[in-house]
């Protein structure tokens, strides 16, 4: 029997993601369907390519999104390089860093972790004695931690990682078209993303570039493994990549010149990701970065006038998604049920080992707007205030508007 | 810089997929978006479960929507279920019945593959002698071949499996909503889909059902492996399932009661799933295969006189994806590409061994109506009568609507 029809209420998304979707965006993916090998297609796919390389900040040839969400970018980034007992050193100050560990660790490899506390950054020589320690393909970090707001420097991470013989891999999920990320001048190797954060466009891909560094490795991979025979499969092959799915380079010959049929490419989902793109690149990068950086210093000068705490290191927080401390004896559930119920405003809660201690407050995209952050406010403000004495909301209001000027 | 909108063709969509989607389903994906863990998104998944039983024929708990294409679900149904070195015995009979031996043999499962030449089916007797060879984890067959039109009867599979100690892995790819499929009937354990054919969805989502016992064997591999301790990844995990994007115990506390965040759901897929899921069920499931039925008979009667000749083994062709043999001599590139330029109708050709010996013509969901048969026989005359000397097509227009009554 047919349900009834799905009418999703109209929420203010300001979470840790999805955040808000351009009007343009959401009519996009409102177009009829093409075939998936139509020459239509085709050019959608290389304007999609050619716009990501742009936000991307790289020259890569290969950058492409990936059919699946931003940890299916994670997994095809570790999949496509590792192999069952190889090393992989992962920075580790949050849930996306962990997950890492968790990804490479079902795929056979050998973790190292370098720990920090959640909310800070690591530099370069923090990871020196873990790489030195022994051969390693990998050093994983996580560029914009959405668990904690922690707005990791990569600067010199390359340096590092190729002292040492690894490829450079970073996660810029939380980043990528609101925070610079620039992976040509950063000598990264492997960097994903989401569209469902600040590129505004709803989550099902997972935006993907590899340095030439990294493309050779995987042909390299490619050449030396056991070639698929199709009609007598050898019994064991160690050296192939255990995901057909995700496996790259079956993907670049699909996106790529050579177009040979892989899987079918979400089509609603890529035309909702051109347009997205286009709306980046209308707005401008410099524009659209300096606006997350303008709201979120807004959103903090509001935060500070009620007496609230950053939670991130100092220096490092993302504007994208301002991790705020819980005050001591408030309970923090109450008060985003209230946002939601009363304000229909969705705001985070703390993940893993910040359970109850932060809210994650995202200002991503078309979310990052002066209007919204007065809007979430005056509805925090009210909401907290049921549960603790707070400073007039007022002064509040023209501390964050005088800081958006 | 920012490229041109892109603007779809409008495509008449005949090929093995997508087919044309409902305009509901369209504007359904053009809703704005909640977050994928506020409670009224949670009221959607779950309706999306119930309608998917219903549609799949079965009574499963474990019911829902992977976050990719059907070649998600079925490197889903595979690296769930083998483990490096275990045995599974694979039908090979086109296209997707080869990748399912290349997903295993990549996860580095033994592959045993039972052959028939590509457009013939098998019997459940086909498969004992591989299974008697030793112990297997999977019966892995394609219930709808796209690649060559087949329509392979299930009924007995699962008893052949079972007795082996193996369980039944069902592709419903092509099927699904346009093709009785009967999970519990059939005794499957492991049964995929896709969005992209019969359900007349978008592509990116890929249905998935586990039978109890399919259950109970993750369960119990779970319970048996090393649990992923989080400080100190153990430098083996032989037990481990190879994929965390994929990883149906993890999926299951994700849709399941336990809400547990996984991945971000991608929400307007499933604002479309869920629109779909209550198109089918509105139309109801027995008149929409019977819709299926009579327009792939009306199709065949039209091409008959024309003269044009079935590929698939009679008695077992599918009504939502019909495979014409190419007649001698023509050049079946030439007639795809003028009934795309000149009609704007896509069909497909043949792949691997079938390359240029048939067409593919998909009769699946929306695109299934006698109007969109009618139009594409005269068109398809006049594209390959460019070729060679065909009968007038009036007759075959009036043995096509005569059929279709």
């Amino acid at each position: 029997m047919a349900e009834a029809p799905f009418v999703p209420p109209a929420r203010l998304l300001l979470g840790p993601g999805p955040s808000d979707v351009d009007p343009r965006v959401l009519a996009a993916q409102a177009q009829s369907l093409i075939g998936h090998l139509d020459p239509e297609f085709i050019k959608l796919m290389d304007r999609i390519k050619t716009m990501l390389r742009e936000v991307f900040g790289t020259a890569n040839p290969f950058t492409l999104p990936i059919s699946g969400t931003g940890s299916a970018g994670m997994e095809a980034s570790f999949v496509n390089f590792l192999r069952p007992g190889d090393r992989v050193v992962v920075g580790v100050n949050g849930v996306f860093g962990t997950r890492m560990t968790e990804v490479a660790w079902k795929l056979g490899g050998q973790v190292e972790r370098v720990v920090k506390p959640w909310g800070q950054v690591f530099t370069p020589a923090d990871f020196g004695p873990a790489l030195a320690k022994g051969p390693a393909k990998l050093l994983a970090i996580v560029h914009a931690e959405t668990s904690t707001g922690a707005w990791q420097p990569i600067e010199g991470m390359a340096a590092v990682a190729h002292d040492h013989g690894a490829l450079l891999l970073v996660d810029t999920v939380t980043s990528l078209g609101g925070v610079p990320v620039e992976v040509d001048r950063w000598e990264a190797d492997i960097v994903y993303s989401g569209t469902q954060k600040c590129l505004s466009v709803p989550p099902g891909l997972s935006p993907l570039t590899l340095s030439p560094k990294a493309l050779e490795a995987l042909k390299v991979r490619a050449a030396s493994g056991p070639v698929f025979p199709g009609t007598t499969p050898p019994p064991s092959n160690p050296n192939s990549i255990q995901s057909w799915y995700l496996d790259l380079m079956q993907l670049e010959k699909y996106w790529g010149s050579d177009r040979v049929y892989h899987h079918t490419a979400p089509i609603s989902a890529l035309y909702g990701l051109h347009e997205g793109l286009r709306l980046v690149l209308e707005e401008g990068l410099a524009a659209r970065l300096s606006r997350h950086a303008k709201n979120s210093a807004a959103l903090w000068a509001g935060l500070a006038a009620l007496g609230l705490k950053p939670w991130a290191q100092e220096g490092h927080r993302l504007p994208s998604l301002n991790a705020v401390t819980v005050p001591d004896g408030v309970d923090e559930v109450a008060v985003r049920k209230a946002l939601l119920t009363d304000y229909s405003i969705e705001i985070g809660g703390g993940l893993g080992e910040l359970k109850g201690k932060i809210w994650r407050v995202g200002l991503m995209g078309h979310s990052s707007r002066i209007g919204n952050v007065m809007r979430f406010l005056e509805a925090f403000a009210k909401a907290l205030g049921t549960q603790m004495k707070l400073p007039d909301v007022k002064p509040a209001l023209s501390a964050a508007e005088a800081a958006a000027r």
